[in-house]
């Protein structure tokens, strides 16, 4: 049998995935704060101490005491006498006298016995040493107090968090300066197929240059997870088992480049299979492009059989493996997208298969009255550049017999 | 004057700093292709050879002359034989006499005198050497000829346009094996500040831990630019003026983090000023958080003043120093979305001053009806933990006194 004409939809093939992955690996690695962007907290991580320290203000202005300025207005000012100054960076060993203020910066610290803070936009200089509130405070106006930002022992991030920006802010902010993650979900790469070659070689007649092999590498960085490329494996069994052995042994997840297509294919399905159980999961999803996919499982490596196809290959990859990472990275759900997306006005018909999904490259265009645009860019499914020419790509939904010219649709964009 | 009250609107600051950003930079560099990803194309590149070489089956199943399969159907099939085998990887010599075929997987090269691909399921078995051909093709079909994904000295890529991964698949495809883009932007940070000591150390009362330095460190990898840190400046002239100097000869931009604070305020403003014409753009701009901001440009660097407290730190990045890193980087402009966003109903009323963009930290949680919901996150704006339970911020607009329960909101989602 060359063909396989029996598949599964994609909404059984995704179920059928998630089912089989294997739990998240328990690796965990413990990296400096500063290496940490991108990365999944391995447990939850909890505040050493107070932040701020010490209560704060968060306005220039004035420290006072707020019942000092009860009842101030601009047509009756309370008078405070400015008798001191809170230098930045500097313990404030006292405070004002009732009826007194300090000035103080934003960022300084609250001298004893004030409790708020004047912004200067409500105080009028009268002197040196004198000033009018003309807007009464209340207390803890205008101040943060000690652990009002983060509470000693309070959590800070949990497990399955990933690290943004403004988390490592906050880590630097309590003094943490090294930050327990999940080890980078680790991914071998293998192309198949007696017609391929390095691409960095050139080829005879009948030889074409490896281009799955790069892309889906770079396809896995984008996810911050790790490619290994183990080689092109020759059509013949002991070549492919003896790479897909060594990248089962190393790796979370193994995928096989071309496998699916014939000549490799048999080969593909019946050395996977040898692997482990539970083997072949998925083989052929209803989906266009990306059809001849296998999804397999031996022991706790996940397998997948792309085809040979780039652009299948491509589509294949962010359906079927993109999840695969994201759940074996640790990283929890938060049911947000995950793509940028744009909606844009659909430029032609297109039909479809009902009983598939097909996932339409377009091109999107903002038109002159600022209206987003998405023109269908049609193609072989062999043609890589159709994907290059996209900026994205639409989903006709298995339902559906096609869409019409002038629906707005939901296009994914490419990362 | 310790406060500043005039401000300009964000549109107004926008267009400043985009008169005033320096051209991209001409410096580029050769990158080995898997590299690449990510990086900007610093010259339109051109293909070397055609891609496929030679015409090329799409399908599985047989390559045929056009011809000999017109008119067959089911009840009136064409019968060919099959008088050989592509073999994959190999150059077929001959093709199939009239009226003959051969069996061809998809990838294998077009036999001499074949210019279609009947698909396998259009065929039915007769014995080892016949099928039935049930459905005609037209020349062409299912095969991919030479040059159609790509045309030797056709354009691969534009100059501006930043490489993905099917963008370094296709250049494996042509053997293009090294890729000249524009070298990334630089971007030198110095914290400001007497209060302010480094994130690893254990401050005494008075002193405060280095949290924008990391944070702001991170936002600028995220967008693929290269940052340094130059350290930590007292409210010292000598001091900040020694780093800025350091910091402008080596970088495109440069960030003063807190230096819009008081205390620093003034001398930040003063020094940067000292740098180089035409100085200071921008001083204050009317949004919450992040007013303080301060922009300017010293010849050909580009200098940004940001407030001290995080949050505000934080947002104006995102406002201002993010465009002028996308303009610096080369990347031409499409027009579409950077960010992730999702639509969500607000889950409260909102007031915003009239005249003021305001920047709202927002939860998302995804309600049992599926219906995504933002629920602000108010908090103090020295509180960068208000940005840490975020997943993202809405934009209330200059013109609009607020927001009301209930309303669909569109949240742009943090990276």
């Amino acid at each position: 049998m060359l063909g396989r004409s029996d598949t599964v939809s994609l909404e059984n093939a995704l179920q059928l995935l998630q089912q089989h992955l294997p739990p998240c690996s328990a690796r965990k690695v413990t990296v400096p704060l500063d290496e940490t962007l991108g990365r999944i907290c391995a447990a939850d991580i909890y505040s050493p101490e107070d932040l701020p320290p010490y209560p704060r203000s968060t306005m220039d202005g004035y420290a006072v005491k707020a019942r000092d300025t009860f009842g101030a207005s601009e047509k009756l000012p309370a008078y405070l006498e400015v008798s001191g100054e809170v230098s930045m960076g500097e313990f404030p060993g006292h405070g004002p006298e009732p009826g007194a203020c300090y000035a103080i910066a934003t960022g300084g610290l609250l001298p004893p016995g004030t409790d708020a803070v004047v912004m200067l936009e409500h105080t009028v200089t009268v002197d040196d040493s004198m000033i009018e509130v003309v807007q009464p405070v209340a207390a803890g106006m205008n101040i943060i107090n000690a652990g009002e930002d983060v509470a000693k022992d309070g959590i800070l991030l949990t497990a399955g968090h990933r690290i943004r920006p403004q988390d490592i802010g906050l880590l630097a902010g309590v003094g943490l300066d090294s930050i327990t993650v999940f080890r980078r979900v680790r991914i071998g790469i293998i192309s198949t197929g007696d017609e391929i070659i390095p691409h960095d070689q050139v080829p005879e007649p009948g030889k074409t240059r490896d281009m799955n092999s790069l892309s889906l590498a770079a396809q896995i960085k984008n996810l911050n997870a790790r490619p290994t490329f183990y080689g092109i494996a020759t059509d013949e069994e002991e070549s492919l088992n003896g790479m897909i052995l060594e990248a089962n042994a190393a790796n979370e997840i193994v995928l096989l480049s071309g496998s699916s297509s014939v000549g490799t294919r048999d080969l593909g399905e019946k050395v996977i299979e040898q692997m482990g159980s539970p083997g072949i999961i998925v083989h052929g999803v209803a989906v266009k492009p990306g059809k001849p996919v296998i999804i397999a499982r031996a022991g706790d490596t996940m397998i997948f059989g792309l085809p040979g196809h780039p652009v299948s290959a491509a589509v294949a990859f962010d359906l079927f493996v993109r999840p695969a990472i994201i759940h074996l990275s640790g990283l929890a759900d938060d049911d947000l997208p995950r793509h940028r997306t744009i909606n844009a006005k659909l430029m032609r018909n297109l039909s479809s298969a009902s009983g598939r999904t097909d996932f339409v490259r377009v091109l999107v265009k903002i038109s002159k009255d600022k209206v987003p645009e998405a023109y269908p860019i049609l193609g072989k499914s062999g043609a890589l550049s159709t994907m290059v020419k996209a900026h994205g790509y639409i989903e006709i939904a298995e339902k559906l017999q096609g869409l019409k010219e002038g629906e707005i649709v939901e296009v994914k964009l490419f990362d």
